[in-house]
């Protein structure tokens, strides 16, 4: 694609410098990027971000807006149990945002790279109307794959940290609600700089058989749907068992709606054999993790005990549930 | 990213029953694809197609519009000399663009793709205010690496097919140049059903050493600018051997502006010692070759003959004639 000399320098400025690994055996600069040969299988993502649909500029740092982009694609491959190894960054820049804005959130891209040991090998900038970051990440499958189909009957389901923060936060800084103190910045923090649970997707890929696991990017219900198709099995959730942060219940109580239908949380749901107490497996993975259900046989999801002392609401399929949430 | 049950939906039909060779162990799906490791250097390039700064719709098909983000793709790993294998594809969809014609865009683009070996191995769709194609591929490096920094002082500089053909057909379909008949077929076509010079590439990934090359998306100029910059050497062109359409001809006479700075052509330009004549390289590369100059010691960029019958121009750096070619 033609590009204008400002492009040109804007990705010659941004990629300066790149640190790389053994692996990476040319970097930025060429027709391509290369990379060592594996020995293992790979894994490819990709996500892309956009203003206006995803984020506002005014809700938090370059910095944060650039290390987010990444961590959405490391979360994917967390849950597939691999390790991230190379990424390339497609950046759709609008006028009105300067040299000093993109070094900003390349600062926050690379920073983000570093930590997770993922070199930024290339890239390539255009216009458009809207500020929009699209990162394909490439890893390693070192261990077992942590498939959406593996889930078995009898299997117990988990989920990693706590659920439903992130769409608070999300709704705090859309205005949508209102909520002050440490309360806030933790609900704010968690949808602005989400971590990917790679540790933990490691760990659980050395397990034999390999756990089903996925993200929970769409939603605890939406993302154990996926599960369910892939596995052509049910769900018995216990919705007493969601873990729930102490911000989350300042904030929303004990309604598990947001928990069970807020995306963004970046943590993970996975499903094996229940021979590990949940603190042997917390300590395991590095991240609280918490039993919230069993696998069954049948297509169906169902919700036990939602309501304190009421009766048990039985919902048949998760797209009823889902949109009930989306109401 | 939460989606929404339309973006699921249009995920699962583009991806349906997608064909996909051996070397994908997973394709679409999953939270990532998985590909068998490879045993070459791999390869890996991003491009973006953004609605209103690269194409306009009534351009030209959907089908071409698929094909045509997944060429400009093939055509960075065909300057590297490398075997395209497996791409993923993030598709930005704006209101008002419906499912026959995300049917017809991939319709091409998995056309395009079959053709050239690629599996599609995953993809993501966002909603945004510009339909946007970004593709990310992968290749392998089975032979040489083409880089840009390989040229040395006395290589031969050659370049495929005809040049400022793309450009002048973008001129067309911008309506700020006329032209009728075959002529205006052919640099319509030219612009929007590039061809990446794949067979080209593998046979110069052959030869030893390794030759320098680089795609022709930016025009010759400027491109030609990365290769003497990359490899610190200077270069001298000639203007009269700069391969021209009949059909340029015909609509911009010998005018050779639109060949010097014209992009989107994506031919290949490649520098190596000239053992062999055009017509060798010709059928050697499957496509026809010409050589336009030769590798000097230096740092600038020198047309010579410029003007039939006239004075010699010496322009003295690149980035000079391109300013002149902005005006």
């Amino acid at each position: 694609m033609k590009k204008s000399l400002g492009e040109f320098e804007l990705i010659a400025r941004l990629c300066a410098g790149l640190p790389r690994s053994r692996r990476t055996i040319l970097g930025p600069g060429d027709d391509c990027a290369v990379l060592a040969p594996a020995r293992v299988p790979q894994l490819v993502t990709i996500d892309s971000m956009v203003e206006g649909v995803h984020f506002k500029l005014n809700w938090g740092t370059p910095e944060a807006l650039g290390a987010r982009a990444l961590t959405v694609n490391l979360s994917d491959t967390a849950a597939m149990g691999g390790e991230p190894t190379a990424c390339v960054v497609n950046l759709a820049i609008r006028p009105g945002l300067g040299q000093a804005f993109f070094d900003r959130l390349y600062r926050g891209l690379r920073k983000a790279a570093a930590a997770a040991g993922v070199d930024i090998v290339g890239g390539n900038i255009t216009r458009a109307d809207q500020l929009a970051i699209t990162i394909a990440l490439l890893g390693e499958a070192r261990g077992g794959l942590l498939l959406r189909g593996n889930a078995r009957p009898r299997d117990a389901i988990y989920v990693t940290g706590t659920l439903g923060d992130a769409a608070l936060g999300l709704r705090i800084l859309e205005g949508k609600l209102r909520a002050r103190g440490t309360a806030r910045k933790f609900l704010v923090d968690r949808f602005l700089n989400p971590a990917a649970r790679l540790e933990a997707g490691r760990a659980l890929a050395r397990t034999r058989p390999a756990p089903a696991a996925i993200d929970l990017s769409d939603g605890l219900w939406q993302d154990l749907g996926h599960i369910l198709e892939r596995s052509r099995v049910g769900a018995e959730i216990d919705a007493a068992a969601i873990p729930l942060s102490p911000a989350y219940r300042a904030v929303a109580g004990g309604d598990t709606a947001f928990a069970l239908g807020g995306g963004e949380d970046y943590e993970l749901l996975f499903c094996m054999r229940p021979r590990l107490s949940d603190a042997a497996l917390t300590r395991r993975l590095g991240v609280t993790v918490r039993r919230i259900g069993t696998i069954v046989r049948g297509d169906r999801a169902i919700l036990l005990g939602e309501r304190k002392g009421g009766s048990v609401p039985r919902l048949t399929g998760w797209d009823q549930l889902r949109a009930r949430l989306n109401q």
